[in-house]
């Protein structure tokens, strides 16, 4: 099904307001969770409504609070979120970030106790349209097992950064694991067998069973995903696994927050920690040259030599960019199922169905 | 054939004093040369000398510079290395970035126009000693794939990152590449086939004879490498193309310098950039429980389920410190190819062989 984005926007700005939300917040949270749809990322767009629904209901996100600066210098900052809304807490701790770039060259925010915040690039895309570098990472609930592994210990653990570059900008958003969960539960609705140096069984053993897998990974019960570069050492799976670590590090451990392992493990509390970083790249010298290297060394990227049977090198952020023209005067699609599940949302909270 | 660790070090010391370098300068080139060789990382210790050897005599390396300050703010630097030693620009870049980061929370530090500068971590635990983050990062000479490319256009280009925490530090040093080329040189030497998405041909199709792509490299003649995540997309090839990019941004964009396409194209000029960041974690709250929080995380990696036929899980860092330990008051092996090739250099610059 393909929905006017223009309807998307309201049907969602109408619901999270319906759930308490002001009308910028709710306006907000729209933005980032639709944006994910203009990029292609259906994971991560109105698709998650139905998830997003459940966190609130369930008390894991409280419509009325707000975040709270613990700690501040004129570069930094840690927050405590209070269990607001990921993506509410998300555009607030980058605009501060922001704010303390422009003031003093950079600035480096942690975050504790908050909630999913969507895609990782809205927030660095936010620095990046203002000139600056913009990083961002995120824990999530632990999902990818350490190198010689069985246990599930750190997330998805996203990490994010954009710099400003012509005509696209530079902006890599990536998990730390091999895949992120929803590939493996799309190979489990296909049937298929998973390819090699994904995923771990129970006991830690390399596993092609996407059911398996899937379902010890709800049950809690063993194994998961690898990191980045795969099971063991031969492909670099231990550098996924320090870099899923180093997420970690600058969420959850120097906020003071739950790392991965402890995240989600309650009904009303995920717990979910972040990372921004904006920095005015001005700070090492003149922007405008800065700029026109990015945009030349991106361009050399994308003009340099295709494999046999390739025709296009992309740099990061370019594909999103290029769907996002496409989608944002038109419409994105969404699954007949999602639908579904969001009339029944709508019909509960007195609002007009999508 | 083992060396005594001392035995080595008055070795090195004294070459490099042969070459024209100041006693200190030849201490600190020593210290980090050797340092490798003490973790266990033979590629980058004393093995690496005879390349050093021809990097000076050839001009690469000029040993009569020092690096400049060509921008700078309270809490950054661009520098200009003027073809000096690594070793030497990376302890001076990372003494910088931690004299900014205790007066002013962090110091962000790019240089443009270095050299090799061995093992990114003696640069990271030089911040981690001084119980600050450290970060650094290198770009070399192209020999990595970009996703659907057939011509390396990104170098090794490693990220390390250093973390204090008792009783290990955290300390991640990894190329963004699947494996670093000394490994394909293994696999040439003894005749064996490549594991599958390690590597690629002349045309970007993937290769498994390890001669085929260890020569195109040399004669650069397409092909090369894999990034982290190996070729194509299906175990995130992509992800690791762009970290590449991410190092050749912080290290040769913004410092102006020559990004890993256009490194070591001359006879007498490298052009090998490097990032150093160090961060005051007591900028996000009070040191201690932020330390005692990382030192938790890492015990509990530790000690998490061991897949079937593991008894151990490792931290980053973990190795390199009970290796420094045992080696640190005894010997450390060297081939005998290359102690044959020292004896050569020894005797040409009028020096005891070692």
């Amino acid at each position: 099904m393909q929905i006017d984005i223009k309807k998307a926007q309201d049907f969602c700005e109408t619901l999270f307001a319906a759930y308490g939300f002001s009308r910028d917040e709710s306006i907000i949270i729209s933005s980032v969770l639709l944006r994910a749809d203009l990029y292609g990322i259906e994971s991560h767009g109105i698709h998650r409504l139905v998830r997003y629904d459940q966190e609130i209901t369930s008390g894991q996100v409280d419509v009325r609070v707000k975040p709270e600066i613990v700690h501040e210098t004129g570069i930094s900052a840690c927050l405590e979120a209070n269990k607001a809304m990921g993506q509410l807490v998300g555009v607030y701790a980058m605009n501060l970030a922001i704010e303390k770039a422009r003031n003093n060259g950079c600035g480096l925010i942690t975050v504790r106790n908050s909630n999913h915040y969507g895609i990782a690039s809205y927030y660095t895309e936010m620095a990046s349209a203002e000139d600056l570098i913009g990083i961002s990472m995120s824990n999530t609930e632990a999902i990818c097992v350490p190198t010689f592994g069985a246990q599930a210990m750190t997330g998805t653990n996203a990490m994010a950064l954009a710099m400003p570059a012509d005509p696209y900008h530079f902006s890599y958003d990536a998990s730390t694991t091999v895949v992120p969960r929803g590939k493996l539960e799309v190979f489990r609705k296909n049937g298929q067998p998973l390819p090699d140096n994904w995923a771990l069984d129970a006991g830690g053993n390399p596993c092609n069973d996407a059911a398996v897998v899937v379902e010890n990974i709800i049950a809690k019960a063993g194994g998961g995903i690898a990191p980045l570069g795969g099971l063991g050492t031969q492909h670099g799976g231990h550098k996924g696994y320090g870099l899923s670590i180093i997420v970690d590090l600058f969420s959850a451990v120097i906020s003071g927050g739950l790392t991965s392992n402890y995240v989600n493990r309650k009904i009303d509390h995920t717990g979910i920690c972040h990372y921004f970083m904006a920095i005015d790249y001005g700070i090492f010298g003149d922007k405008t040259a800065i700029r026109a290297n990015m945009s030349k060394f991106l361009q050399e990227l994308r003009d340099s030599k295709k494999a046999d049977g390739q025709n296009r090198i992309y740099t990061h952020g370019e594909r999103s960019a290029e769907m996002m023209k496409q989608r944002i005067n038109g419409q994105i699609p969404v699954n007949e199922k999602t639908l579904e599940e969001l009339k029944i949302i709508a019909y509960r909270l007195g609002v007009k169905e999508l």
